[in-house]
């Protein structure tokens, strides 16, 4: 044999071990796979670097455009790993962070992910993950029905029906609502006479069929961003998303919508789709879905709610109750890795009915043939793993009430931290929570003082330099790497509408305690003296008169 | 304390507990944990239940539409999962299951999943993925560089800019091809004078601007379905997609494409973006990329390739010259978790031009602000997981030329049992393989000699009842549990050009071997003669004259 045939040889053998031999348990990979099992919280603990390094530096560890000519062992790759990206990941779990919508996960998860890898199957149609369609088909049914509470007879008709569908399962929020947004599109702009319809001649044509000069999209001006990624991806632009403002409490002002509505009817455009937010990212409100209900029933347009964030909400009788209205909707956005504890890449939306994604169908000869009961006939996405499995593990073995005693706990706890905020005479609460989501600031008691007495001008130079300050805090709060809050700019009411840097806290974490969120308050106290610039600055500014 | 007050603290207690103790090794969910890291081959052929069950009885166990209002023990719904769905589930890594484009993974892979699913970041933002930003960013360096060959200059200028990005990574290549043409539409649409371009106006304002009648996107008969799915949402309207006819190759038809795009121009309809194909869903034929990147110049367009299947040949040294051209494209669709081993969840985009996603540009108050270098803020999805250290670690353990052996081996098994297939008087091949795909039916000597001789009518007489033997061996295969292939209907130009129902195979399981191969020849011979209907019909056609 000659040399580089040997060679071809060998790397074809350790190949084949790749895919044949298991990590021994004691190999590097099958240590660190162990620490996970037996420890997370400690695993991540002693692996994550505590003090931030600069993104610029962390850069440089990946700056390699070259596809590596020589294979690295996995127990040299996973000490590579260990040291330059784990380390400087983020402690999504740790219950010191509460920033962000990611959270601690339960133990179970893990395992059971393993499972769904081992798996790995592929859900856009049944030849490639039999059990586990009807398993998605059943998860959808069982979040549409937390929505809808229709009976059994109507689930028992429609659950497996091959050319209905109770919702669609997605990578998460953003997916779920163009969907949603697409079936609305697709529906109001159906066939008619010679007109083959949207989905088949696209918005062109449609629009001069059906002779409008535009369509609208409404929302608050607390919806997310990704409706006007969705008009601009669907081919409405941006600009026709249309933003209502909001009262005090961060709900749309229906007085408000309303008169919206009827001015670009007199200008001939279409509503689309009205969107009720049920739990604003930045502050956790819940719009009157009842009220717009009715309104987009006046004006014969799609109802969606983007509960993204809040859905889960649903799940808690105590309450329920905020999200009145939801059951009036046309289809509803939930994300399952949000506060349904499952990771990242699970999100989903619902439809009042089944047929109505009947204007999205899409079929092709070697799957999704007509009648099957492939799911990806009416999925935005084509190839998805089983991520609907860990939804309905998690149903099952949190079930309703478990899930209603962590959604309680949150609100309680975000309560507990908007009562020790307003307390604090330094820290100004800025938003109430609703849900578990609250924003707030440091602001020393002189300064809020100073403010309710300060003409507009001198207000306006305040509240700039303690924007500097908020920001200057929760960087370096990041940094230290021992607590995270996130920051935001929204709209204060009191201070006439200033868009006003926040903190935003979210206290979704089962883990985060009490003392933690009073720790937060001591550590954000403690950097805003080491401000040199801008708190003295304020401070002059606020007893100079 | 009360009943009802003990019971929700001893709920109160099991939550705390699946969030903070570890499932015991000895637990089920242990027990399974181990089988799967330490034989996961084994594990799913226990576990996997040979024999197919019919749907509709599956569907019985997945009927409840109720969410549970009692927890279950995490170790009995594992033998629930194992009872009703893994056993349900479809054998992908099986070395017999050669119908799709699911296949085997390596090892290290199970191991590594855990710790992203432990990690749970999320890469829409820096703030909740720190170092996997730039890990994201120099995998989508690499890929495009194996794509487009750049010099070192051009990826430290590019890979890691805050405004720019080479690609974008997503769930899978739907998603991919759908980003492709969003961007390529938003480019060809965008700002001009007053008009404030497609992003912001929407199509109808578009068109009406820049005076088009009409856009189009062209793609050979082979292309995905995923296509007219993304001229859908992205408001073209499916007709939008214009197939051109193939060879007997199933490669596009260069003149007729040519031919399409002046007549299109004649009636003032836009050519959006010409598409490419390396590695057709059905066939695995790669089209006349140089040739087509030719056209698309001319005519002044988006060049898109969609090589979802056929992108990892790159790896190959011996096969890269079967996508010349493709440097030549402005993006470029490749799946990771098709030929580059990772599991389902991974698909990417490249760019030539890092600045071009510029036009699909997001931003938002609390993540995205302009500037940073958040990855969501030129993605279709927002919140997205770690998927990207999959593939980063997969190309450094297996390494270049690790992917060309097994990219090699793949083409060279494809090439063996396309050898046995013509070599067998009982079956006919359909499609030679290009890349690891072919086609082909059970047709015994006797009808195929028929074939050669008889008029057109007598000719589709015989074929539609090999369609049904086709079907009737394909489903009877399938339900055996032995060995799977899928199978699909393609135009075969010597039936001129009859869509004819044939079985298809992909082979890139590295573990699939010569034997396997013979083997599913002798059986779905073995079950052909157990059509008591279609057989005895064809042979008694063949030979009646």
């Amino acid at each position: 044999m000659t040399g580089s045939k040997r060679k071809a040889q060998a790397t074809q053998e350790s190949l084949h071990r790749i895919f044949t031999i298991p990590e021994a348990p004691n190999s590097t990979l099958g240590r660190i796979e162990k620490e996970i099992s037996e420890n997370l919280a400690g695993f991540l603990g002693n692996h994550i670097a505590a003090k931030e390094q600069l993104l610029s530096e962390i850069e440089k560890d990946f700056d390699c455009s070259k596809i590596p000519e020589q294979p690295t062992f996995v127990s040299d790759h996973m000490h590579h790993l260990l040291d330059k990206l784990v380390s400087q990941s983020v402690h999504t779990s740790s219950p010191s962070f509460i920033g962000h919508m990611t959270s601690a996960l339960p133990y179970f998860i893990l395992p059971l992910s393993k499972l769904m890898v081992g798996l790995n199957q592929n859900l856009v149609k049944i030849e490639t993950s039999k059990a586990f369609t009807p398993l998605e088909r059943q998860v959808l049914g069982m979040l549409h029905r937390l929505v809808y509470q229709n009976d059994d007879n109507f689930y028992d008709t429609w659950m497996h029906s091959a050319n209905h569908s109770l919702g669609a399962f997605c990578s998460g929020g953003t997916v779920a609502n163009i969907t949603a947004l697409w079936v609305a599109r697709n529906n109001l702009l159906g066939p008619d006479g010679t007109f083959k319809g949207v989905a088949r001649e696209g918005i062109f044509q449609a629009l001069k069929h059906y002779q409008y000069e535009g369509l609208a999209i409404l929302v608050s001006s607390r919806g997310h961003y990704s409706l006007k990624k969705s008009a601009d991806i669907l081919g409405l632009g941006q600009d026709s998303v249309i933003a209502i403002s909001t009262d005090e409490h961060n709900k749309i002002d229906c007085q408000k919508l309303k008169e919206k509505c009827q001015a670009l009817a007199a200008k001939n455009i279409r509503v689309l789709s009205i969107v009720g937010v049920a739990g604003t990212t930045e502050t956790g409100n819940i719009d009157p879905l009842t009220e717009m209900a009715k309104i987009a029933q006046q004006y014969d347009c799609h109802f969606h709610v983007d509960a993204a964030w809040g859905g889960a909400t649903l799940l808690s009788e105590k309450y329920r109750p905020l999200l009145q209205g939801i059951e009036l909707a046309d289809s509803v956005t939930i994300d399952a890795h949000k506060q349904m504890y499952v990771p990242m890449g699970a999100g989903l939306v619902v439809f009042k009915n089944p047929a109505s994604v009947a204007s999205i169908e899409h079929h092709a000869e070697y799957i999704l043939r007509k009648g099957s009961k492939d799911l990806g006939s009416h999925t935005l996405e084509g190839s998805r793993p089983g991520m609907a499995m860990l939804v309905y593990a998690s149903l099952h073995v949190i079930s309703r009430p478990g899930y209603e005693l962590l959604i309680n706990q949150s609100i309680d706890k975000a309560n507990y931290f908007a009562d020790i905020i307003e307390q604090h005479p330094d820290f100004e609460l800025i938003t109430k929570p609703e849900l578990c989501l609250l924003t707030y600031r440091y602001n020393p008691k002189v300064v809020q003082t100073f403010l309710t007495q300060a003409d507009d001008d001198a207000q306006d130079l305040a509240n700039s330099i303690l924007d500097k300050l908020t920001k200057f805090i929760q960087k370096r709060q990041r940094e230290n790497g021992k607590s995270f809050v996130s920051r935001t700019r929204i709209e204060v009411q009191k201070y006439r509408g200033r868009k006003t840097l926040v903190f935003r806290v979210v206290l979704a974490n089962p883990l985060t305690s009490r003392e933690i969120l009073e720790d937060v308050l001591i550590e954000q106290n403690e950097l805003a003296k080491e401000s040199h610039t801008f708190l003295p600055k304020l401070i002059s500014l606020s007893t100079s008169r």
